[in-house]
């Protein structure tokens, strides 16, 4: 998506560590509109896959996860990081290690929220070595649903892990492929 | 709003310590059509106030916010409530007591992204005791904004806090208000 790569290019800044920070449209401040016209992208790419459901991790996933099922006219449910005092005994969970946070952490899903049968596209906001989508997946697979694929906004392809799961056979579809932010300068496949 | 109060009788469950469950459609898993729903009669009661930007906390919050966003045409900021690696230090916090989680925790939002002037609306998914919001004040205070009112879709009325917010002069537009959950039974304000 055009529109993407060159807001990434205006607004992103390169972090030390590896980090892409775009949190001035994208993250944790969002431009409505162009939302609303990433999640009509996503939803255009998925739109012949009998989507029944969108899932995604909280919390930056969400905003993403309700624009794709929006224009799906599919309902959303996201995955907790942590447990809460009303949260169901009877989930189904994943570990996951996390980039940004630099640590594991465990997701839980209700099983009341995911049911056999059901075609799941998982959305995030970025896909790095994609541990999120695994652990995503794996819940997915526990609940015998069937994961359709898988959308970002933004994939880090010099980590990797958009490709892997590619050679898995998911359907990877990301909004912006970054290949490399040596010495600052994004630059995006291709481009 | 009717068809609010009507899907929580048919769909909510009242827990044991005050909490009123509504994830089936509201929160965890949430109805996408509804959601736009919310947000259309959100941003409607909000729509002569010279709104700016929509503010939450995550996670719950931020659909919510989105949906009342996409109807005011404003963008959607949301305080983090875990410091992470790409975080701004220079940040506005303040400090809120979880009822559902049962535990203080601070909310931060960078500098950069509220800015003195702008008129914010506070948007979250449910309002008991008020201190997400009143947390929510003290940050768009620190920055020079102002509150123009809060909304959120379900008021605990019994709780308190969103009459001690209208007393403190907030316009605060809750969508359906339960004044009491006692024995499981679930009574809204002025029905």
């Amino acid at each position: 998506m055009k529109a993407l790569e060159e807001r990434i290019l205006a607004e992103g800044e390169v972090l030390p560590g590896g980090v892409l920070k775009v949190g001035s449209f994208l993250n944790q401040q969002i431009d409505i509109d162009f939302l609303m016209q990433m999640g009509k992208d996503i939803a255009q790419a998925f739109e012949d896959c009998g989507v029944t459901k969108v899932i995604t991790v909280e919390a930056s996933g969400i905003a993403f996860a309700v624009a794709a099922a929006y224009y799906l006219g599919v309902p959303v449910t996201f995955a907790k990081k942590n447990k809460t005092s009303n949260a169901s005994p009877d989930v189904y969970s994943a570990y996951v290690d996390s980039f940004t946070h630099g640590k594991t952490y465990e997701i839980m899903l209700p099983k009341e929220y995911i049911k056999p049968g059901e075609r799941v596209l998982i959305v995030d906001d970025f896909l790095a070595c994609g541990n999120a989508i695994k652990g995503l997946c794996k819940i997915i697979s526990d609940a015998g649903a069937t994961a359709v694929g898988a959308a970002a906004a933004i994939e880090k392809g010099f980590q990797g892990g958009g490709d892997e799961l590619r050679r898995d056979g998911l359907k990877i579809h990301s909004l912006a492929i970054v290949d490399s932010m040596d010495d600052g300068k994004i630059v995006f496949r291709n481009n």
